[in-house]
């Protein structure tokens, strides 16, 4: 290819400084070097996260940086090394690595790796500790290991889930990271079995893939929780079998949902980000066996607490990241998926729009109606 | 039997009020109606969860009352409709009732048991709401359903474990908590495997019994944690490996643990029930998988917090009373594993006395020496 071996300027969408709207600039792109892989992004969607960041709630959140972490593209070039994919490959950048070689991955017990880390959270690459972004010569940090916001990317080798070239990339996409971390939250993290109720506080993408991934389990009952009542409707398509809107009773919603359960429900899902909300996720599961599993990302600094007792009859609290999901080998599984439309994805996607107008993007995030925007980086 | 069917007037340690010295006096202890046992108690250990209702931390604790709950008798009497032990088998009177019949026990999930404790809780029994203890006509309220500071105790059916005569009851009273709640830690809530890495906060009898139940499962090393380090020449007989001493750092204890581990241990034990110490016990763990067991109880209004983070990569937080055994089923195959001397029970005891001298072992529970102090009823 043309472009291998050389630095690609290319169209990326740069946060300058928190809460500064984005501004989408010529970037540098600088070749991959050993071990990583560079990636013509071409649909990339908004998640919280990104919003998160960009609003400057991430202590290890760096400016200026390109955001971005739920995409999908083609690999341009690979550097010294890289064996798992070649230019051509249709990829998905996965935030969560897999190197299948450290302590975490050959630990059987966590989807967590430790290979890239020291890298990918000071917003570098591994082997330089350098970032492969740049304005005329001025370096811009990496964001999650991914970058997503960027026509053209370079990530870490333990970071491409390589995916069938038949899926449609501006739906499959979403499986970087919302979908996926539903998803998972259910069938990784809760093991939710047949029969068992369910309870699930905000039913945004998140939301809403926990929902198809309790009915997909088997789930009796899957109770939403929102304080939009509207979100009933669209949520029923996903599973959601009841609706309680906080906002409808005086008493406290975990008493609400233990009323209606007859001693609370088997499992809970925190999926906004609100520490007093996780409480009450915890709080509404039945005594003696009722998990709770926080989904959700808190604000920096803010803590979760309850009453041990809580914890003493029985009840879990727990979490794992990207729905505890390995991203390298199982990314390439839920595309599969859903190709075999065994799960929905294009349902999620409420709004399209070209990289360019990626700040009207960001105010969509906060529109009830927006479930997940994605980006044409190319158009 | 003589007694059958009469008020038996006996010995019994009465708590008048919280912080009050407890009082021998002649207490009437009313026959067994349907569906219970009164049971003669020869041998009561205690335990800080007596102290704890009796220093007024307990929001349901109810004055007067006879408390004890470890404890080891000889059925007397019983009353209509019991049928699993009669009068002269001996028994362990048990705090977490198994009626193997209401929706606790028949979910396979836990080991609590709904049916008795609607009337546990507010210190009487099921049958009319009364109490079967009285002085002179006024009733004296029943503790966790065994009540075993006592020479005779009226306990429901479903809380009685019948066990093997051959064992020496003046032993085998500790089998009705603390021991079993160390060992069930290990082996029923966290589950720890071969090869596991451990840490035990407080090395009273409950943190040793989770020492032996760790050595058991075969763990590769048990940090033991404890303000008093001359504790550590007791606790290598009980399988604990490691001593650290919080004191003995500048670092947060947290941190010295995950220095000694390379990143964490694999699973951890709070015995001490203190918020700070179960916080400090949950941060300790390996990222990705590390599980913390709370074991030790709060003081009533105490919240545990962390940073959702520690969940949210792969953290477990969790607990289980009486360390998940069902206890009419399990206490007596603990017996039986203690008559084959594969768990430790004498080597929990430090101390004996005649129940007339209760005062003085509560005031042993606060010694560094003593573990366990086994009061004989009829000396």
């Amino acid at each position: 290819m043309a472009t291998q071996g050389q630095v690609i300027t290319c169209k990326a969408a740069v946060a300058w400084e928190p809460n500064k709207r984005l501004s989408i600039e010529d970037v540098q792109v600088a070749p991959p070097q050993a071990g990583e892989v560079r990636i013509q992004i071409l649909f990339t969607a908004l998640c919280h996260t990104d919003a998160y960041t960009w609003g400057g709630k991430d202590p290890e959140g760096l400016f200026p940086c390109i955001l971005g972490h739920e995409a999908a593209g083609i690999v341009e070039s690979v550097g010294e090394g890289v064996t798992e994919v070649q230019p051509g490959d249709h990829v998905i950048p996965c935030y969560q690595a897999e190197c299948r070689e450290c302590k975490f991955c050959k630990s059987g017990k966590t989807n967590l790796c430790g290979k890239v880390r020291v890298a990918t959270g000071v917003g570098v690459m591994l082997n330089d500790r350098k970032s492969r972004f740049s304005i005329n010569g001025k370096p811009i940090y990496h964001f999650m290991g991914t970058s997503t916001f960027s026509q053209y990317t370079v990530v870490h080798d333990v970071s491409v889930a390589k995916i069938d070239p038949a899926a449609p990339l501006e739906k499959v996409c979403l499986l970087g990271c919302g979908v996926p971390t539903g998803l998972g939250a259910v069938w990784n993290t809760a093991k939710v079995e047949a029969g068992a109720t369910v309870a699930i506080f905000g039913l945004g993408t998140v939301g809403l893939a926990v929902a198809e991934g309790a009915k997909t389990a088997g789930a009796s009952r899957v109770i939403g929780v929102d304080i939009d009542s509207k979100k009933f409707d669209v949520a029923k398509n996903f599973g959601v079998t009841e609706f309680v809107n906080p906002a409808d009773s005086e008493k406290p919603i975990q008493q609400v949902i233990i009323d209606l359960t007859d001693g609370g429900v088997d499992y809970s899902f925190e999926c906004i980000g609100n520490v007093q909300v996780m409480r009450a996720a915890l709080e509404c599961c039945h005594k003696g066996w009722g998990t709770s599993v926080i989904v959700g990302v808190a604000s920096s600094g803010q803590e979760i607490s309850t009453r041990p007792f809580q914890l003493v009859t029985g009840r879990v609290w727990k979490e794992l990241l990207f729905g505890g999901f390995k991203s390298r080998s199982q990314v390439p599984w839920l595309v599969d998926k859903y190709l075999r439309k065994e799960i929905k994805v294009d349902e999620y996607i409420t709004h399209q729009l070209p990289l360019t107008e990626i700040n009207k993007a960001f105010e969509l995030l906060h529109e009830k109606t927006c479930l997940r925007c994605v980006l044409d980086t190319q158009a």
